[in-house]
């Protein structure tokens, strides 16, 4: 049996879940509250953060990006014309770039704000620092997430996947991103009917489930989270 | 011929110098101020950021950790044993990993605040976010480097290089972040002999040489930054 240390609201562990599902892969789940920086956590992943799977005896595989060459190394091909990452050099360097762009920028300029902000400063305690939520952070976060979404809007109108005409990685980074910021209620659906209807498509996989029945302590899900039809 | 859109002091520039200098790729090089936001670069790498690698009639390819990806793809079995990524699955993760360490968290924390504050913000027009140095946000970076070549000595005093016994893209990615920090003078040798002596070998190799002739206009080199016995 395999192991991933996540944390339910952790962007990163959300894609990797939603990759093992769509891989089929058993797994034992071990929430890690990353901000105690457990002394056995930090020797798996001396970076500290979430999330860390570890395939049987393998090695501890960190962060979402190794992970998911590593599960396509390892079980790509089983997945055959469902395989998450490509055969071609070019749609390889472009699924990758856009799994990166939600993984790294999306999460940098809006998931990880507002999720800090709302969520993760609520639980930890002030050393580790937790506290209330910094307004003037979420304002920006809140900004940014239009330019985001009028790109995604490009993306979804010219192909029928953000990065080819099949779900790649790409899909499992953006919906994990934007599944933590519809939690909170800020995603402006309204404004962008495209991309609400691919994220209805990868909101309705049995790899998402999961995510949809998760609830943060003190901070309820928005009214049409769980929504398949939103 | 391929090219590669690069900024002199950007450390993922050198990095992918160094690694195209260990394939012996011939490669045109275009300097790229990021920071002008030009269309036909933003067109190639919507992020905008450096380096951008095209191959020929390839895609364009942005980013270190995607260009290594390329790289390995389609001129790794070249190299043979001098391979910059690994055949084992093991090897592979922990490869990743610190090139990833490097090129992202070393950067972050030490290297692109450095070259930020003192490099780029002279540079760059005041509208791009150009003017005098934050001493705060340097002061921050000083004390981060600290504990980076802690966690280096470790790792280059339990094994010949970074990942394992022999050089990879982890050695590189290092070398490139700490090439540019050192340039700058910031780098405290003295208190870390170990790492010093692992940076004169990644020094001396040929793919090293174009780094160590640059200079930055109104910033000079540290005394020793080109010595290769320094």
């Amino acid at each position: 049996m395999s192991t991933l240390y996540h944390y339910p609201f952790c962007p990163h562990s959300r894609f990797v879940r939603l990759a093992l599902g769509e891989y089929g892969a058993l797994v034992d789940l071990v929430e890690e509250r990353f901000w105690d920086r457990r002394e056995e956590f930090l020797i798996m992943n001396p970076a500290g953060t979430t999330p860390v799977f570890v395939d049987q005896a393998g090695p501890p595989v960190p962060g979402p990006a190794i992970i998911a060459e590593y599960l396509d190394e390892t079980r790509g091909l089983l997945l055959a014309e469902r395989r998450l990452l490509a055969e071609d050099p070019a749609e390889r360097v472009e699924i990758r770039r856009l799994t990166s762009w939600f993984n790294d920028k999306f999460y940098a300029e809006v998931a990880e704000p507002l999720v800090s902000e709302k969520i993760y400063r609520r639980v930890m305690p002030k050393e580790a620092g937790g506290g209330p939520p910094d307004t003037t952070v979420m304002r920006a976060a809140r900004s940014n997430i239009r330019y985001h979404l009028a790109y995604m809007t490009w993306l979804v109108s010219s192909r029928d996947w953000l990065a080819c005409d099949r779900m790649t990685y790409a899909d499992l980074a953006a919906a994990a991103q934007l599944s933590v910021v519809d939690y909170l209620g800020e995603v402006p659906w309204n404004e962008n009917e495209a991309v609400k209807h691919w994220y209805a498509k990868m909101k309705s996989r049995p790899s998402f489930r999961p995510l949809l029945a998760e609830t943060a302590l003190g901070v309820p899900a928005s009214e049409h989270y769980a929504d398949l039809d939103f």
